[in-house]
């Protein structure tokens, strides 16, 4: 091992790009300030038990690129918050009645167990109903759909959700559900499972800042995606591709 | 809100499918075991301060869908562990210390600081030459190849990284970077920036079971990508673009 690290950058221009960075942050801060408070927008994210990890975390990576954002992962309560698969925790800093204000509020979908629990869960429904009096943008990913209708937020209008939900969202909410990637309608944007999160958020930025740092925020987070196969939609798939989707997410599952 | 909840499925076939696939996953611990201790591989994903959050998280959402997988975050010590932006921390469930052995290891990346500090630290080093003398595969995502490379694990090999430090990993190591999504060397596997972890694990699971599970897990997280701009790749990137990329990931990392 010859390598020297402490004298050079692992990202090329890093240092002459930090130094400019710095620069059109306070020029930004003091001149754009379109989110309140003189800085960047306040994005949280509602972590509750059973969540699916990429949900929010996908949204997360994107959103924190944009200038000056602030992204929060609030909860219930402070603290660990665990996924559906049982194995893995994210850390809520705020608990919801920490939280006034939102300019961006994001809430996740989750496993069956998650979804149900966050619908019957009244003081998360009061929260996300307070919030989006006052958000600049309401979104959801994946069955955060599901959430956001029970919240009474998607009344009468058009989203998307997990495609395996969809017949749900659509006989229990009077909604109407669109197989689309992500769905505008208003100030709310939904999103279709799980990694569908990633091209809302994209989108998201395009309209909270402008394409161009939607571009510059996909090429930093190297978004070109070649899966190995082209299986991720199901309008395409087979029953049994259906089947097998759903028995491996059952099966992984607490 | 008349939505009745509580007998209800919000993921349609979920109750058939969970019962199927208990009795699946209960057939296949019992014949394939391929991967030690009767149950399906252990997954561990190493964090370190200032990581990328999508790195770890992506992989963690498609290996977590793989029949009996466990997937455990590690780090230096148990708690959590914050990314390169500070705003978000995920629980480290193990220290090094606790984890002999693992099937799947992955190295996430991280931005400068976080990549410079796994470099220079001997122990994770170590703990990572430890575990890649048993694992069936060892991965990384993003700058979590040079990670790779400074604990010598690269040497003579061909690999991909960041696209932003695809020269530092050639310059400073002896390693030929390629700028594909992944790229396979025997049993050792790097992915290109942050999203490529997610087409990585996809070509992962192909491997670990086979393309019909992974088809399956592509569907199960509705991966059929459709960002709103194509900006993701650095070879069609103008230099303003690449500038304004690294500017913002600057900007956003403390």
């Amino acid at each position: 091992m010859n390598h020297s690290t402490t004298r050079r950058n692992v990202l090329r221009g890093t240092a002459a790009t930090a130094a400019l960075a710095a620069a059109a942050a306070r020029i930004e801060a003091a001149y754009a300030a379109p989110h309140g408070g003189g800085t960047g927008p306040n994005i949280g994210i509602l972590l509750y038990d059973g969540y699916s990890l990429l949900d929010p975390t996908g949204p997360a990576e994107v959103l924190s690129r944009l200038p000056d954002a602030t992204v929060t992962m609030i909860a219930e309560k402070r603290g660990a918050v665990r996924t559906d698969t049982g194995d893995v925790a994210v850390v809520a800093e705020r608990s919801i009645a920490e939280v006034d204000r939102l300019d961006v509020l994001l809430v996740p979908g989750a496993g069956n167990r998650g979804t149900i629990g966050a619908m019957n869960n009244e003081a998360l429904l009061r929260w996300i109903r307070r919030m989006h009096r006052h958000t600049q943008w309401t979104t959801s990913v994946c069955t955060g759909s599901i959430v956001l209708a029970a919240a009474g937020l998607l009344d009468g209008r058009e989203a998307t959700t997990y495609w395996a939900s969809a017949d749900y969202l659509q006989s229990t909410f009077n909604v109407t559900y669109l197989p689309q990637r992500y769905v505008r309608s208003g100030k709310i944007i939904t999103a279709a499972g799980v990694s569908a999160g990633v091209d809302m958020a994209l989108y998201l930025v395009s309209l909270i800042a402008d394409d161009d740092t939607a571009k510059a925020i996909q090429l930093a987070v190297e978004y070109d995606p070649h899966p190995p196969f082209d299986s991720g939609n199901a309008s395409d798939a087979s029953p049994e591709l259906k089947q097998r989707a759903l028995q491996l997410l059952a099966a992984s599952q607490i």
